[in-house]
């Protein structure tokens, strides 16, 4: 990494940045509330779809929303614009919508350390004493969770105005950025079932696409996209842009991956070696495929997918991926993406504060522990 | 019902409306082209969930893309304007949106005699030999392919352009019909859960609250103030719009219901008794429960959420439903929404064309075999 002699974020980046996520969250809540009394008109038995929403929200580092401010304040945008800030509330409520979903699909019962969602609603189900199946009533609720607020996100958009109306340069990237997100997700749950029965070349090709689409985009180069867009950003610079914030988003995706495996469930707010036994085809289990003996690479096999794997299972996958060398892989790719990265942000045409304020939003998302 | 001496819709309409109609599919599928065209970048892997959107939007009658039609056109927009086959466009990608979750949750492997869109990649992922379980591939294959629908449908609505813009009445109407819909499908399984341990004072009330926000304000009310909003209609006018088109979607969701439990497989493409082996909680259910003998009610009790239940099951709680009065009060009810429909329909200040269209299309929603 280039990075290590680099200052930290200046007390100027600091208290701006303080500033805006404090109007985010302010924006979140009032947006949700009235989102609250108008569901409540159909009835008062709805209130649970949008109070879990509310407490997804509540949580997470705002690291979307954080970078389409700096894109907007890198694109001359000024400091603390309304604009900025719903783009940051759409974008927070697409990464929960976002996140509801896919909790259904991989049947995670926690995020961040909570109950997830549809869990909240199953748990809702159990606790009231009703009929018929908890796990099914919870995963409908989720689904349905999910969809409110997949169009909130966009209601969240669209009243930002002028800059997003139809045929702006903003409305395209959030358009492609929904429909290129739930492609990679969808990559990703067909990696899952047919990679067993792909070639082994391929994985790791395979398991790129799968980052960039899924996680890279809409985590990094969409939203700092979005923000520049809405400040009037040149093509020029939103291509600069993006060879700072797709590596990022990669980088970022795959040290996620090695915390799927390898992270610290009290840190992570998820059981440790659930990406296995979701039976997820990461990089790292790509790398395994191609460095590890016929034997690590069978015992691998034998344990993705397996929802009943136990932790000593986990820690045998463990330790094999770091004695094969796979875990070092990606490790090394990390730092290779992660230069290519800073490199990007030094060249950018950009003025002294968004710079900074995003090579220290990078420096988290790459060696963050959770 | 009032209608029986009325005449049938004038070749004007049925010429004007099939123009329309024609207009609405070429777009669409012009529409879904671009996004194939699109996702194809990210991978070829993801033409399945474009496909599958396309077979479902192939079918359907374009109710609400013709209530829209004629509601523009009634408060005075011009025929064929390209604004209203756009809001066609647009509420058809809604309506595909709210179906593909919808079967997912009811676990529905069947819509208009096809295999639902979760059911075609469950049997995908077993005509391809995939691993792992084939059912929860096509449950997470579907809920993508339903959050890319729903992305979608906005992407056509605000392709609209200045009429459905932020701050816009259409673009309330539009906010609205998506938090209704889905607080009302919340409310449907909440009630199927729930229900039996409520009171049974209640119960029919409650249904009435599920039938007008889960269907009758997205299925009518909504898609034609959409047309008007689009067109700049007064309030005043919508306001007469939804005297005529709440009750309309109300009998439109009682036929519907009445259809899930006493429908001819054959016409109407699903199973006969899915909604008792559901468990939905419909008025028919409600009447029931106040009219029928104590072992009737018990019966059905025993019936309702039952997936194993047989036909014979069905038949004998289908003789139930009728000889207590529950069937012939729903159809009671039918016809004093219907009446109400009609009569607000002739109230309205609107021209002739318009008028009789919209008498068309309601009988055509009240008196439906499918």
């Amino acid at each position: 990494m280039t990075t290590a002699a680099q200052p930290g974020p200046s007390s100027e980046v600091n208290a701006e940045q303080a500033l805006f996520v404090a109007a985010v969250n302010e924006q979140l809540d009032d947006f949700l509330d009235r989102q609250r009394h108008l569901v409540s008109g159909v009835s008062a038995d709805v209130a649970p779809l949008l109070d879990s929403i509310r407490t997804l929200v509540s949580g997470g580092k705002r690291m979307r929303a954080l970078l389409a401010y700096w894109g907007f304040r890198a694109a001359g945008g000024a400091a603390q614009a309304e604009e900025a800030v719903q783009a940051g509330v759409a974008l927070e409520l697409f990464q929960a919508a976002a996140l509801i979903h896919d909790d259904i699909i991989d049947r995670s019962a926690t995020r961040r350390g909570r109950p997830s969602v549809h869990q909240s609603f199953t748990d809702l189900h159990q606790e009231s004493g009703w009929m018929l199946d908890p796990e099914r009533f919870g995963h409908a609720a989720g689904i349905l969770t999910g969809d409110l607020c997949l169009s909130f996100s966009e209601e969240a958009f669209s009243e930002i105005g002028q800059a997003t109306s139809s045929g702006t340069v903003a409305r395209g990237i959030f358009n492609r950025m929904r429909a290129e997100v739930m492609a990679g997700q969808y990559l990703d749950i067909l990696e899952e079932v047919a990679g067993p029965l792909r070639t082994v070349e391929g994985a790791a090709e395979r398991a790129r696409t799968v980052i960039r689409f899924k996680s890279a985009k809409y985590s990094t180069e969409h939203p700092l996209a979005l923000g520049g867009a809405i400040a009037g950003a040149p093509q020029e610079l939103l291509d600069g842009f993006s060879r700072f914030s797709l590596p990022l988003g990669e980088a970022f995706q795959l040290r996620d991956d090695e915390l799927g495996v390898f992270g610290d469930p009290l840190t992570s707010g998820k059981p440790a070696g659930d990406d296995l036994r979701e039976g997820k085809r990461t990089l790292l289990v790509a790398f395994m495929r191609e460095l590890g003996t016929p034997d690590q690479v069978k015992s691998l096999e034998a344990a993705l997918g397996h929802p009943e794997l136990s932790d000593d299972d986990v820690a045998r996958v463990r330790a094999d991926m770091t004695a094969c060398g796979a875990l070092g892989a990606v490790e090394a790719e990390i730092d290779s993406l992660s230069t290519a990265s800073f490199t990007a942000l030094d060249a950018l045409p950009i003025s002294d504060l968004p710079r900074q304020a995003l090579r220290s939003l990078a420096e988290s998302a790459v060696q963050r522990s959770s």
